[in-house]
């Protein structure tokens, strides 16, 4: 080991994060040390506090600090009587950026998975059921991924939502806008035709 | 903002990292919340002490949490009597993977820039002088990048080991080992021409 104990551990520590090998873990700490000291003690005590403190928002599941997230306290979304769940805290930030949906989430934290042990407790259905029977809600649109395991969640989530009288959706498969059909896979391709709409 | 504050300032801190844009830190911030925290909290630990304990050694300038590194404390490295001069810590790792060096370094952190104002004072040539003076070395490889700043550098230090009967070197310009002629650009190809050597 031709690096200091200290300078060695920083690098293997920085490899915790996704997407960063030895190579980067290595560039990330020489430009900290020897540009950017003060950014790497704020990155240190954000992160620290962040790891302690960010919780689950006691409404809708997504990360917060806070008891519930701002999203959760609005009064204009609670009028909108409309519920999207997804898997993960970022397909919030997607749906939000889109400006389309303008109602409340529930936020999964996955999606059922019964080899790695994730079944409906994990996903936090049963605060989902609570939900349902808030007579909160008109719709729920199930956004979960579209892959067999998100299917599957969405499915087994419609269900649920039965019992309670509010009416699931699904959002459109289909081809990506801008892409070329040539490239589109034939899974999506079938979804493509079977969901097609009159002009 | 559809993020907590906290969240929100995490994902900002972690961009301080080279490389990691918004995307990447969003990405970043969610894994370690969702899936390793330990990981997260030792990378908080282990930041805040090295961007508060890492120095430079004071025999090559590396960074170090000692006063010498493993490399100026070791006997075997005197023996030697060779310096290879180069620009920055990682490039000491990069040599050092090769085996064919086994002296010791000296880490100017920087090359000459007089617009961003870093002059020898900045590269640490006083102290580079002194270890010139000190008949530890009989021979100095000058390990600058071959850019123009590194090859003026370079030219600089060199004159300065002359006052010391010290003799430099400077590494050799050619074509890349299994790279393709074709892709070398006019300025290496004419080095690796000039500098041709015989069979
Ligand atoms: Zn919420
Ligand atoms: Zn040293």
């Amino acid at each position: 080991m031709k690096l200091s104990p200290l300078v060695q551990e920083l690098i293997d520590s920085l490899k915790c994060l996704p997407g960063v090998g030895p190579k980067s873990a290595q560039r990330m700490a020489f430009h900290l040390l020897e540009r950017n000291r003060i950014g790497g003690q704020k990155l240190a005590t954000t992160l620290a506090t962040a790891m302690e403190d960010v919780g689950y928002c006691k409404g809708c599941r997504t990360f917060t600090e806070l008891d519930y997230c701002e999203i959760c306290q609005s009064p204009k979304r609670q009028l909108k009587r409309m519920l999207c769940v997804v898997e993960s805290p970022a397909d919030i930030l997607a749906i939000e950026q889109t400006g389309e949906f303008t109602g409340r989430y529930f936020v999964l934290m996955g999606h059922l998975s019964p080899i790695d042990g994730i079944g409906p407790d994990e996903l936090g259905l049963d605060k989902l059921a609570v939900l349902l029977a808030s007579d909160e809600f008109d719709e729920m649109i199930l956004a979960t991924n579209p892959t067999v395991e998100g299917e599957a969640t969405a499915h087994f989530i419609a269900d649920i939502a039965k019992k309670y009288n509010v009416s699931s959706t699904r959002i459109a498969h289909g081809v990506p806008v801008g892409g070329e059909l040539e490239f589109v896979d034939g899974n999506t391709l079938s979804h493509a035709f079977s969901g097609r709409k009159s002009f």
